[in-house]
């Protein structure tokens, strides 16, 4: 079916540049048309492809974690994992400013605040396979890994990949040893 | 000058509500007209003590760190003045909405963006104060603190307080024995 396939890969690359124009500007800097004009589309194109701007706003909620999953590594491995989310170069940067959109938005709207808890939990179970089950420990290493991440964004030169690395792996090592207490 | 403290006091009292009313609805659902009908005063009332929408944000801003420092302990240590920046309770959770909604208009503002590193830098010295000088753990205790807040304001069933002061304790133990390694 490859008008199927297509509708979808070109939805997703409309979500995509609304996610982008998102981090950039935040959720209310951005219209239809704005993504229209980011993406070289007609507005036409866009409404075609999402039926409402919340739509197209939920899609670009979703792009985001699809952006991070794209960067998880193949192998795993909880230093690498981390790494996919840390905040370590522009293109993750951008990510968790769209993040932080949604994040604002959340506050107010039970749709986006479940989205977001749902991914979260997505996470925490992601790096409680690689730590054998343990969720106390997956829960502390996520609340690390989005804490720096809440700073780094806002501060790069304060937290330099190498600063965010070492904290996240020091935070692995301490865990792995089970030296919690 | 009772009338300049007045003027002060009042000015005050309008940014708490417009911070109130931010944290609740997000920075572009709040309108001078919204503010002024949530705090009880005429539009005029509050366009005589903020001369223009963003100089009333940037007060709410401000109002939401003043909330925070009236909760710090008068004779601080470290888990009580954690305590204070947790979102524990309601009021507090309300303190992180604001910062969310200021976090998400950041991205895209140097001004606010530039106000939230110094709050972030304030707050990290005052922990360092309390841990012997060691920028290093209070860094790191700062980073567990606020990702802490950023999961448990969406999910507070999921982050009881003790939870939150359970591993706020766990960390400031660890780091106050000099165990970063």
């Amino acid at each position: 079916m490859p008008k199927l396939v297509d509708h979808e890969a070109r939805r997703a690359e409309v979500a995509a540049v609304a996610a982008d124009l998102i981090a950039r500007r935040g959720l209310d800097g951005v219209s239809v048309r704005d993504v229209a004009a980011a993406g070289g589309y007609s507005t036409t194109v866009v409404t075609h492809y999402f039926a409402s701007k919340r739509e197209l706003l939920l899609h670009a909620y979703r792009s985001a974690g699809t952006a991070t999953e794209a960067r998880l590594p193949e192998h795993g491995g909880l230093l690498a994992t981390c790494e996919a989310i840390l905040p370590l170069d522009e293109p993750r940067r951008l990510t968790w400013q769209t993040w932080f959109a949604f994040w604002a938005a959340a506050v107010a709207d039970p749709e986006l605040a479940a989205m977001q808890r749902r991914r979260l939990l997505w996470f925490r179970e992601l790096l409680a396979r690689e730590l054998d089950g343990d969720d106390e420990a997956a829960r502390e290493l996520l609340v690390i890994v989005r804490g720096i991440a809440a700073e780094a964004v806002f501060d790069p030169d304060d937290w330099p990949p190498e600063r965010q690395r070492e904290l996240a792996w020091r935070t692995i090592q301490r865990l792995i040893r089970g030296e919690k207490k």
